[in-house]
């Protein structure tokens, strides 16, 4: 959702970062309010801001600010501003400053046929190209989000319907793009032609809902209806629902990191259900990795369905050897030098009781930088384990991702710098292995992978990229992101 | 500064309304600072929002935020985030929420070329025509204000260089604008060919100054070099100063309500000082409507120099018989029906000991809507005035501006609605009287109003317009304001 | 630590709150940045309202404000200000508005010898007697909280010492105490003879440390010295640890509840670690009340370990049928009735895929109104259980706490007003069963309950309080409430 | 009202500054309101810091925050939240942090016979003598005030009723004091046996009002009916109004001061009208100290009428020749020394076409530190005045307040360490002078000062302390205001 081409996570928090949530709702009168539950279900998906649009009486209401859901719609006043029985909503991740305020999506356009708003997870790896393009020609950007260019793209089609300008600017676009649109009163959602962000269809009462997960629908007593195809644009008015295939079709390639990380526990995505598929893959890691050891202790919370699955299927008994701090905040005192070096574990404590003595199997989700793993195996070590083997619930992580989630760059991707035994050595463990991509494939009900039809995008682990990437090939040469940061 | 074509002035204030003041600087190490001042001293021509951008090193910098400059630039940390050494400024008045956020100036864009930056002082009369043509071709609006049909006349235009496609836009519009612009390391001053607003240039050392009036030159200690020209662009770089006429010459048509009411005492424009000025507009108006009295009383503080002129030409001693309470915030309890009969006198009160039993001349600068001047003279009789005289040192306002003041519309002028002698029985005065037409023009220094070539802009009491209204005469067709209050 | 009198949980939460964490150190030079670190591992005890003092050269200096730990010490302005080497820090509940500022602690009094700054956790039951008698002889009072009452008896009382006179105070009082306090370079910990909340004292490299658990050690790299003895006053300066036990010995009555629900799973109170004992207190719990099952699944994040003991001593599988969101903030939209009613689910969610078709034993810490167990059970149920069976690790709460504990009245109280069946029906379930009394002591290591010398605080269970409830008995005869109210 | 014995006037401003305005009302639907508005019409009283304390039915509402009336009480909830027909505010300076919230006034207390507020305007000269003493007693104090020693003195008091304890705490207080004070229903207004600040009784329907202005009778429309008489104590409630004289008789001596300087123009105390005060003094001024010149230029606003006055009897014209700014907020940036240089004029600005080429008197009510002189002056000079010739309405200002007026030390007064033409030098001026002490007598109506019976407390001119300064001379001796400070 912002361009991908230089991939950052300055956060420095050491696990890739989904970038983004959405959710819409035409026909009820509590719109805001129920848009607001369903961001607040999605907020794993995006936690630096948040926003919601909707629409009454041709006009539309907007309210969209830095922070989470409950920071941006816990006060009444701001629910009953939005006024209307149709609207969409958008939680993601940003930086900070007016650049942020700019950014926060949805994002709105005063178009000729009337006001449009847009919600996108996903990334499109050929905005910073087209952006190029549309400035040379006199539009005005006022954001530096690749979502803005849908909107420039549609404003200056020469088709006639909202739709149809629509569909000429998607297909324009490359990348990644789950989307959930406003024109007036209809609801408009579109999944790119991959599928590879999710998207799902509900019912609540005579209202239909669109969004990333499950869980979304469950929080507001929503049923499920059925996922968006990919490829598939879905519109909703008071005519009821239309769907449409207006895109080439293409190999489906969802996202396999959802199931390993990114989607709640409790959400069903394409049929699969992601607590049981995270079991699923524990159980493969323990076939393929197995050691003799006498507790499973997973890093919590990432890795506790794996380190279930684990322990399930190695008979080794699971503790909760690592306990987490639920308190921790957006901000916290940045230790001085003289107190960091006493080792401040402000996120994760070891249980000395459960972890003095014993051999542990250290189960987590997968490995991006490597510097919490290390900071945890100390922990553990430091509370007397005897011997520390870590267990990862996926392959190596060793390339960027380019379509919606932030990760950091190659050169600081522990697995793309380091074979297996220095990871090993460098976290200090007596042994590391990862889940082969195979056991991934088997764990999602597959024999194993096809590589000319692997069925998932796997290219963080594979480099297999389904979506050329034209922004990236394109950026050395002219530097062309200058004139994005002029406006600090 | 603000579509003029619904003169609105929702405050309730009971004076019209300067909607803005502009402030550059080239060339100088506290290029943020010396605007903050300049604009601190420009309050009065705005104090709702407030604005800087600068320029360094290719890159631009803002703050703008509601509020006046002490509110927005009181933090030193803000002034040192705006970098570089040249920047532009903007006061101005304006409504509330998220509009109010898009809507506040300096407007930035990015263009092809580079960041353009621009602080508008007026308005443009054919704003809403242009918008639509543009709209219809696609172009984005982010804000609702006049002045960014201005930045996309520029994006769009087919012209080489910058200069040359601001020429081009400037030349589509009709109305007033005095602008202060920025692209990249270039200040560009323009006033429009009737030169109906303010812009004056001003040196401090080696660098060059925009201000609206030269009471922004003074706070800094930089020296007045001259008014800019009607018509005139000029051009700073670091190569100098650099002028240009590229309009169709056209009468000079300055506003001559700065002289009555909204510039400062202290400036002085087009040679003439303003508080000299008043003080000679209340010597004609002694001499035009003289009255036996014991003290001569002013509405403060508008109304100050004229009363001291009144006094001087009658010999009735001036005494200050209301005081003014400048503690008065932009917010305060709304009284309750129940204490509003009570006469609450927030920002005034007579004082009794100097008005009893006194014959009153009371001096005023204006009255717009009348419902002040009703509770002033309601206040000085409670007071125990013998008699109470109103003098008001200009015709009467019988139009609506809509060159960038926010007057109410016609319909709620009091002289538009009301004989003089209505006037007086509504307002409660023993005798009222404005100062004539011509004895404005006398006090002006000419011998009186040359109806073919006035020399100032005086329509709010003429109805003399000399720029034509274009949005207005379209404006009851096809209600073309809706789709910009869509997002509300 | 608020008057106890009637007992009050007016946030409808429905677990029983513990009221405080304290925390102290002396001698390192990071003293607030670990006061703050500390308190953040405690945050669990307290988070509506958190504070630091520190002391240097004669002057304390003090940071309190509502909220948890981040939100007041996340700005590390704030920690430098914060000077000194010594300081105590505290985590509370309570109110908002003004009498909350009042009441946040450290309390802090300027005595003849020099300030004073007191944490207390717990609860006196005759503040009240106590308060209305230092009222009657002059003492103003500046909180609403029984903790003030101890500083009025210090500064009035007529021993020498600040150490006499703090054990002549502490002579008076009646209740539960675990004390942070610091008097000028003198930090003081005090537990109450009975022992009823934790305290521990730690070490790190040359300073000292009081805490209310040792997970707060933990944080800092601190050690685990001791816990201080109930009864015991531990004084810390320069010279080192000096101890005294002046008060008249009592039977030990640590809160049994704090290993059951209060403490964090990896702190060690008493030689015993949180997390083992709930996972014992488990194995008890499936020993006494078995029933044939599918799955065994916890209400998070309480339920966690009695249920994976639970699961291992049934040899049922534990499965996470239920996911809990972490992102819930304090507050959020009220859902309006018409929303209400869809069954909305903020904080819990099933995961249907886990639950469908399985006969399902939940496992909880405890009830205390019923009202989460009722709405856990009907979502279970709506994701497709087969059946549902309660099992809770605890004897049923029939009987509020007045030792510094949220309880409500008894007449709230589910337990208090319900047979075992009645509340089975009530909630829903198929079967319902709680953890005896004697099986919970047996989880503790003892062969069963001592109705002589229990050994632990139980009186939530068993109705026998350890110290006499001054406070309460007087309370419905004369209102004494009613001046504390005063200043709304 | 804060501690005396040390002045302080730390924010540089080169004025003295009244330390505060009370106001009262009694048995009015709208009073929090109508408290408001009275605080509004006394801001000039004080304006860093105000709070409004009502009652009703038992229970005690309160409302204090930093800033002034409009950001405290703007707001229509928080007067909503004032509840009752009777209460109490003030007005007041401050300095920053914690310390502000504890003194801000009324401050409140939760006495055996019910809630008591009080509001304060004056200082105790033997309050840190008292202090110390309680302090010793045990009694812990909340604030650093002087204020707050009267309420210990009332809570220990072992008269009877309120009342009676509060003229036995009065009786050991030293000092100035005009008070509106809250004890349930009861309002209460007493002024110190000297009378040194005002207090005025106004009614308005039924209702009593308390104010330190007539100006804030004005504001909502009351009617004057008295000024408190020196010593009197005054007792509001359903009963009616009830006078007493507890106190011994003394010499009344009024501060002259608030006539020259600190009470609004439009206020008339003890009979005599403010603004035509100054007048008679600017009148006596020109008598005393004409010379030859071409136009007499007030320093806005404090000099206006004294010059009103010179100019009317001098018969040399008045001239706006230098305009306030009147937006200047609390805080603004604070220059950098590169900028300062240019002689910055946030507040003041020269009307060079006034001044050009002029012999100028300038007329200024008192100069203190002589910082402001000195930039003013070099201000009207780089205008290009030909001469300058000052004229101060009041005698030498040479000695410090110690009776609620933020005055410097000593050695910081401008004309306590210099003669009067080391202080035209040092100002820069071309002839210097102020106004005698029999001038400003027979200004007030008197044929001089009587030295035996001056009348008015004239300290700050003549040294003349009509109160002992207990708390000054023991000053030095033992540092005793080192504990108020402990907790910063």
């Amino acid at each position: 959702m912002a361009y991908a081409s230089p991939p950052a996570n300055e956060s420095g928090a050491d696990k890739p970062r989904e970038e983004c949530g959405v959710f819409g709702i035409h026909g009820h009168a509590d719109a805001a309010a129920l848009i607001a539950l369903g961001l607040h279900a999605l907020q794993h998906r995006g936690q630096e801001a948040a926003g919601i649009v909707t629409f009454e009486d041709g006009r539309f209401f907007s309210h969209r600010g830095p922070g989470n859901i409950a920071d941006n719609f816990g006060d009444e006043s701001v629910i009953r501003g939005l006024q209307g029985n149709i609207g969409i909503g958008h939680n993601r991740y940003s930086t900070t400053g007016e650049t942020l305020a700019r950014n926060i999506q949805p994002l709105f356009a005063d178009l000729a046929s009337g006001g449009f708003a847009i919600a996108h997870n996903g990334n499109l790896t050929n905005a910073l190209t087209i952006r190029r393009k549309l400035v040379a020609d006199g539009c005005l950007f006022q954001s530096t989000t690749d979502t803005e260019v849908l909107i420039h793209l549609i404003a200056t089609s020469r088709a006639e319907s909202l739709v149809e300008r629509m569909v000429a600017a998607l297909g324009q676009v490359e990348g990644a793009y789950s989307l959930a649109a406003l024109h007036n009163d209809t609801l408009i959602g579109v999944r790119d032609p991959h599928g590879i962000r999710p998207l799902v269809l509900g019912r609540l009462e005579n209202s239909h809902v669109l969004a990333s997960e499950t869980c979304a629908l469950d929080i507001i007593g929503a049923s499920y209806v059925r996922d968006i195809a990919p490829g598939e644009m879905i519109l909703i008015d008071s005519d009821g629902v239309r769907t449409a295939h207006p895109f080439t079709p293409q190999p489906h390639r969802f996202c396999v990191f959802e199931y390993i990380y990114f989607a709640r526990p409790d959400s069903t995505i394409e049929g699969r259900n992601v607590y049981e598929s995270r079991k699923r893959i524990g159980i493969e890691l323990a076939r393929e990795t197995h050691i003799p050891a006498d507790i499973v202790v997973p890093v919590p919370d990432s890795g506790v369905p794996a380190a279930l699955g684990y322990a399930e299927q190695s008979g080794i008994p699971y503790e909760l050897g690592i306990i987490r701090n639920h308190y921790v905040g957006r901000t916290f005192i940045e230790p001085t030098e003289r107190i960091r070096h006493l080792g401040v574990k402000l996120k994760h404590n070891a249980n000395n009781e459960v972890i003095r003595d014993k051999r542990v199997v250290l189960v987590d989700d997968s490995i991006v930088r490597g510097t919490t793993s290390t900071k945890i195996v100390e922990m553990v070590r430091a509370a007397g384990a005897r011997s520390v083997h870590m267990r990862i619930a996926s392959p190596p992580t060793a390339n960027s991702c380019f379509y919606g989630v932030d990760t950091p760059d190659r050169s600081e991707l522990f697995a793309a710098q380091n074979t297996v035994e220095e990871m090993a050595r460098i976290i200090g463990v007596d042994s590391l292995a990862f889940l082969s991509i195979d056991g991934l494939y088997r764990a999602m009900g597959e024999t194993g992978r096809d590589p000319d039809s692997p069925g998932y995008c796997d290219a963080c682990f594979t480099g297999d990229y389904p979506v050329r990437l034209t922004d990236l090939s394109g950026r050395k040469a002219d530097g062309q992101l200058s004139f994005m940061t002029r406006l600090a």
